[in-house]
C-alpha cells in the first residue's frame, strides 16, 4: 500500500497566448491566466490540477498548503474542513470569498485524485464511478474576435465580425475537429445581427445542433421578443438574461430549453432555480463546483429532477481538458456535447503537446491518473510569460477599451 | 495493482431470531430474514454485503450475476447499467419492480466497496471521501412486544405494552449501550396511550432527545391535534400520517421537524419533497437508496437544500451495521444518531459476533474494506436456520393474527 499522505502541494501561475475574443464584459487579453497545482505524496507522486490564474486563488491555494500536509488524498471531506477552516478573508480579486473556497477547493481536489490514481495505477474516470463512453463530445465554440490585439498585427483567424465570417470560423473549426454541435458567444453584436449570424450557419451546417450564449445580456423582454426566432434554430439557449428569476420568466414562454452556466453555479443556486423552474440545463465546471466529486454530485441531482446537463470552459490548458474528459466519461447523464476553449490555445504544458480532438469528441487519456504529465520546460516559459506579462487578473473591458476607447460593461447590454 | 474484476457474485440468504416487535403493520415474526452477499475478485478477495432476505431479492441477485462477471469492482455505473439491463419483470414479492432494482444495486454494491477495500488495503469510509467521525451515534430503539411470541414463553424482555414498562425496556438499552437518543415505534396503541409513554420517557431521561414514530399511522387530523403535545417532547416527528402532501400539512402546522423513512425513499420523490415542504429529515438507509455512493448522494442533496440527516434500519446483522458506521463516518452532514435494530438480535454472522455499541456509539470497525468478516460456522447455521424455518418474506400481518385473530392491517389506523 503506498504512503498517500500529501508532503506538498505546489501552484505556479502561468500565462499563454490567447487570440482577441469577444463576448459581453469586453475582449480577452494577449494572455490567459492560468494556475498549474502539484500535489506531492509522501513516496513522490505527483498529483496535477489547473485552475484560474488569477491572484486570489493562487494566494488561497498557497495560504492553504501547508495545513494539507499528512492528508491523504483520499481524504476529500477534510480538504473541505480544512478550506472551510483557512481564513480566506483577507484575499481579494476577481472572486469573493463564497465563490472562492468551492475554486480552491476543486484546484487541489482534482490533484488529489490524479495522485490517487497515479499512486493506484488507476484511471481517475474508473476512480469516479467507471467509464460510460470511450470518447468525450466536445462543441466548435465560436466567439466574435477582432482581426488582432490592439496595436498588433492580425492573428490567423482574422476578422470575425459578420455572418460569412463566423461561417468561416465554424468552417475551420469543424475541418479541424470534427464537432457536431456549434455554439456562439453571444451578447456582443445587436441580437438581430447575432441571429443573422445563426441563421448562416443553420444554412451552411444543415445539421448541427446550435446554441447561443448572450451571457445574460438581454432584457428579459429582448429575450421573449426573440424567442420565436430561436425556436427550431437552437438546441438551448444559454443565459438570455440576467438572474434566475429573470430566465424563469423567459423559460416560462418557451420550450426551448435554458442552459446557464452564470446563476445556477453554486450549490445554494440549485433550490431556488428548481423551484423557480428557470434553467433546464446545467453546464458544470468542476473548477468552480467544487472539484470532480462535487461536479459529480451536480450531475446526479441533474438526473433526479431531469435537468440535462453538459460543460462550461475558460481558457484552460491540457490538465483541465483531461480532467473535465474524464468526469464527462464517468458521467453517465451527460445530455449536451461539451464546450471548450481548447482549440483557440495554441500554448501547452503537458508532455505530448496538445491532446487531439479528433471526429469531435476527445478520448479519454490512457494511464494511470489523469493520464497526463507535466513537460517543465513548457511549465517555465508559460510561468515567465506569466511573470512578464505583468497580468494578475482577467479584465476583458479595460482590453476591449483599449479597441473601442470609451466603451463600458453593460448588463444586459439590449 | 490487484485484478479488481468480479470473478463471481454469491447470494446466502439467512434467518435469524427476532423477538415479536410491534409495529403498525403487526408484529416480527420469530425470524428475520436476510441475505449475505459475497463478491470474489479474480484474485480471490471476498467482499462482503447484507440486504433482505426477501425471495424477490435473492431471486434478482442471482439472476443478475453472471452478468457482472469481469466487472471491475470499482464501476459502479456498469453495475447499475447492468441492474437496468436485466429483465427483474418476472420477479415478484414484497417490492414492486421499480423498489427492487435499488435494493439489488445496493445489495452488491456494498460488497464491491468492501472487495474494493481489501484488494487496496483501504477503509471503506476512507473510499468514500474519508472519515470525519471516529464514532457513530445510534439511538434507542424503543418497541411495544408481547412478552412472547405465538405459543411460546416469555423471553427475557418481557411485555411491553404500558409506560412502566417501555421506561424499562429503555433503562435495559440505555444501561447496556449508553444510548442517548431514544426512538418509540409507534401507531400501534391509541395515540393517547404512545404519547403517554413519551412522557413517562421524558421524565425517566430528562435529557434524551426523543423521537415517535407512527409509520404513517394517524390522520393528518389526529397528527395536527396531537402537534401541541409533541412540541417541545421530541426532536423529529417520523412519519406521522401518510404520503408526501399529508405530511406536509402537518409540516405546515409545526416547527417540530417531520422526518420521514416511508415516503422519501427513492430519488423520485426528492422533487415533490422539496416542492411540498413535507419532511425536513431524511432517515437515509443505504440498502434501499441504492448503496454507499447514492446514499452519500442524498447526504450531499439534503445539504445543499438544508435538510437533516439520519439512518433507518431493518432488523440486521453485522454487515449492516459496518456499512451504516463507515457510510456515516464518512458523512458530515450527519444530524442525528442513527437508528439501529441491532439490540434486538442475538444471532451474528460475522467473526468475533456482535459489534459492540458503547456510550451509545460504535467506533468504525478497523481493518480494510468494511472491517468485518465472515463466520463461515454461523453462514451455515444461519442458512439451515432459513431453509427450516420455512419463510421466504416478511409477513408481520399473518403473524399479529396468531396473537389477536381477526387483526388486520390499516394505514392510517387512528
Ligand atoms: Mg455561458
Ligand atoms: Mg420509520
Amino acid at each position: 500500500m503506498p504512503d498517500l499522505r500529501i508532503a506538498d502541494v505546489r501552484i505556479t501561475p502561468i500565462a499563454f497566448t490567447d487570440p482577441p475574443l469577444l463576448n459581453n464584459a469586453g475582449c480577452h487579453q494577449p494572455f490567459a491566466l492560468r494556475s498549474i497545482i502539484e500535489v506531492e505524496t509522501e513516496d513522490g507522486v505527483i498529483g496535477l490540477g489547473e485552475s484560474y490564474g488569477t491572484k486570489a486563488l493562487i494566494d488561497a491555494v498557497v495560504a492553504l498548503a501547508p495545513s494539507l500536509r499528512g492528508l491523504p488524498v483520499t481524504d476529500l471531506n477534510g480538504l473541505l474542513a480544512r478550506a472551510r477552516a483557512q481564513d480566506m478573508g483577507g484575499i481579494t480579486g476577481y472572486f469573493g470569498v463564497q465563490a472562492l473556497l468551492p475554486r480552491v477547493v476543486s484546484a487541489i481536489e482534482v490533484a488529489m485524485w490524479d495522485a490517487l490514481g497515479k499512486a493506484l495505477n488507476m484511471r481517475v474516470c474508473d476512480l469516479l464511478g467507471g467509464q460510460v463512453r470511450a470518447r468525450v463530445p466536445f462543441s466548435a465554440y465560436l466567439f466574435y474576435k477582432f482581426a488582432g490585439h490592439a496595436g498588433q498585427d492580425a492573428d490567423d483567424w482574422g476578422e470575425v465580425l459578420t455572418p460569412e465570417q463566423l461561417v468561416g470560423e465554424a468552417q475551420r473549426l469543424v475541418d479541424s475537429y470534427g464537432f457536431e454541435a456549434i455554439k456562439l458567444k453571444a451578447g456582443i453584436l445587436e441580437p438581430e445581427a447575432e441571429i443573422a449570424g445563426l441563421e448562416a450557419l443553420r444554412a451552411a451546417f444543415p445539421k448541427a445542433p446550435l446554441r447561443i450564449d448572450p451571457n445574460g445580456g438581454w432584457t428579459v423582454e429582448t429575450a421573449l421578443k426573440l424567442l420565436p426566432r430561436l425556436t427550431g434554430l437552437v438546441e438551448y439557449l444559454e443565459d438570455p438574461t440576467k438572474g434566475i428569476e429573470g430566465n424563469a420568466r423567459v423559460q416560462a414562454a418557451t420550450d426551448i430549453p435554458l442552459a446557464t452556466n452564470m446563476y445556477v453555479v453554486a450549490d445554494e443556486h440549485l433550490p431556488a432555480n428548481m423551484a423557480q423552474g428557470a434553467f433546464r440545463v446545467i453546464l458544470s465546471d468542476h473548477h468552480y463546483w467544487g472539484g470532480l466529486k462535487a461536479s459529480r454530485d451536480l450531475a446526479r441531482i441533474c438526473e433526479i429532477w431531469g435537468l440535462g446537463l453538459s460543460m462550461h470552459s475558460n481558457s484552460h490548458m491540457g490538465i483541465s481538458l483531461a480532467a473535465m474528459t474524464h468526469l464527462a466519461a464517468a458521467t453517465p447523464n451527460l445530455t449536451y456535447d461539451c464546450d471548450t476553449h481548447y482549440p483557440w490555445q495554441v500554448d501547452e504544458v503537458i508532455e505530448g503537446g496538445k491532446l487531439k480532438i479528433e471526429g469531435g469528441s476527445l478520448a479519454v487519456p490512457e494511464g494511470p491518473g489523469l493520464g497526463v504529465t507535466l513537460d517543465r520546460a513548457q511549465l517555465a516559459r508559460l510561468h515567465r510569460n506569466y511573470l512578464d506579462c505583468g497580468y494578475t487578473r482577467r479584465d476583458d473591458e479595460t482590453e476591449m477599451q483599449k479597441h473601442q476607447p470609451g466603451w463600458s460593461f453593460a448588463r444586459p447590454r439590449y
